[in-house]
């Protein structure tokens, strides 16, 4: 069976939840505007365009709840993270339908479909640059749980395998909260396709030694520019995949573009507590007197981009503010309306 | 009280168990060469200078047991860990001794006296490099545990905190078994000096948004070139210092440098059991179904070092193959020599 991460049904968002994967399977079930901002603020559900459609169906309960209006019902919910884009994306659709007296569960079920379908085409898109390149590097999770279903880093290398690449994928634990090992890993092994989990330290040593074909990611915010903003690390591999000749490709659904952020300078990066770092699956490893700084996200220039693979096509960082302007003069927004 | 990683006391070698720190400050007493081997191959000792301290020690145990001859009990302790040049020099500063009939236990302590005055003479050449660079980032544990007393890494930021400088140090936890946050946190904050613990992940941010004034780290082996093997990770470090600007430096008593490796390609690297990566202190994080990685160690090539900091002074890479020339022609082996 196919991961989904969350589903709406009668009025209450189901959604896996992501902190007790892989050793439990738990599904929560949310039916306030609050009880999914939690959920976000929480790491409950994750992974940007997974954020966005949980988020969209936030403003669907908080629509039902009936003591929001359309703006206090976005502002709670932009409120949770402030990296990703497609967060707001989300909460825009359905506060445009619900502005405008349309039905904001058709609308978010709309956004939902285009985020499924985007993540399909990025699959069918990227596909074939994995066709001779199999041994792969990813960091974090851009799999189904990240995206509601197919993923974005993993969405090509699915495909890729059904079309027999014989893929070998090296996952980063990615610290500090182990969604390569925890998430990834668990989506892999679900679809016994052939990885290892490496420490994060480790990227670089199969970079250098030749044992990595490419490089594949997700991301939390593209500006304009092609700079991005993804999970801590991701710029520490695109630097060394570069110094190495390994391609480094970044996979995203159209609403994680940002084309109000001219560069990585003006995206925001959240920094979250310290005990995400000072200890390890619940337990204290440094001294109690030790302090830490936990910035979630980094930004990697464009510049070490050999290219983005979105659902309409695989784009260079030359050529990208070319393809945001064509889908904004077309609409961007439009294509998530119902 | 500064701290010391181990002494030796009539007939027993003590040691602090590093794997139970900073939890808990346990003394093991070693009174059999196999008990030391085991102590290495377990990281209850662990840093290249230390574990040739610890190794030295072996062998004055082995002779005692009087069921050794000097070559068996050498090849015992040389087959516990591969890449970490100063065991090999610790066990033949005592094999000689053995072989000539001379007193083991005072060659040991010769070399461990050596080592913990080399540290000494790091620490004064580096401090003033640090005068002005407050900001340091350092990676896994290069300090007093690692080498007996003072530290590589961490001995010319004591000596530069003692002469004023502000220092401020970004520790990388380094995974997979948090040397950084466990060992090298302890021993900053027993000496209250400011730092932050942060995800390796998290070190690429701290050094592109200018945060971070130089980088130091320690070394298990450094071949003639230049190129250094270190704990996994270093080498990302190494890459990204050397895109942002920053200075590299690498600290090491010369029992860490192979002259005969001619470069990092000869050096061996340890790989460890997956355990260490799919969980932690007993807790598994990966899924039953995955498997892990787990290469100790990486090779940094010399051009991406701003300097090495030697007992003898600051050296370039360019300048190390004379340097160890000169050391070699006046008998590096000897100083070890009682």
């Amino acid at each position: 069976m196919p991961v989904r991460a969350l589903w709406y049904r009668r009025g209450a968002l189901h959604v896996i939840d992501q902190r007790a994967l892989p050793a439990r399977t738990v599904v929560r079930r949310l039916t306030r505007l609050s009880e999914v901002a939690d959920a976000i603020r929480t790491l409950t559900v994750r992974g940007a365009p997974a954020i966005g459609v949980a988020a969209a169906y936030g403003m669907v309960l908080g629509h039902r709840e009936g003591r929001y209006s359309p703006d206090r019902a976005a502002k709670a919910l932009r409120a949770t993270r402030p990296t990703g884009h497609d967060l707001f994306v989300g909460i825009e659709a359905v506060r445009r339908a619900w502005a405008a007296g349309d039905d904001v569960e058709a609308a978010a079920d709309a956004y939902r479909a285009e985020v499924v379908s985007e993540c399909h085409r990025i699959g069918v898109a990227g596909a074939p640059l994995f066709a001779r390149a199999h041994r792969v590097l990813t960091h974090c999770n851009a799999g189904a749980l990240a995206t509601v279903e197919w993923g974005t880093a993993l969405a090509p290398l699915r495909f890729a395998r059904q079309r027999g690449a014989h893929l070998f994928v090296y996952v980063d634990e990615t610290r500090p909260l182990l969604q390569g090992s925890r998430l990834t890993a668990w989506e892999l092994a679900r679809e016994r396709i052939p990885h290892a989990v490496i420490a994060d330290n480790a990227a670089g040593y199969y970079l250098a030694s030749g044992q990595v074909d490419a490089v594949i990611v997700g991301a939390d915010r593209i500006a304009r520019n092609g700079d991005l903003a993804n999970k801590i690390g991701t710029y520490e591999k695109a630097v060394v995949a570069r110094e190495n000749g390994v391609p480094f490709y970044v996979a995203a659904p159209w609403s994680t573009f940002d084309a109000r952020s001219p560069s990585g300078r003006t995206i925001p990066v959240e920094e979250r507590g310290e005990l995400e770092v000072l200890g390890f699956a619940g337990t204290r490893t440094s001294p109690l007197a030790s302090h830490a700084r936990n910035p979630a996200f980094d930004v990697t220039p464009a510049r070490f981009v050999t290219a983005f693979i979105t659902p309409d096509g695989v784009v260079r960082p030359r050529d990208l503010a070319k393809a945001l302007a064509r889908r904004t003069s077309g609409g961007t927004r439009s294509s998530f309306r119902p």
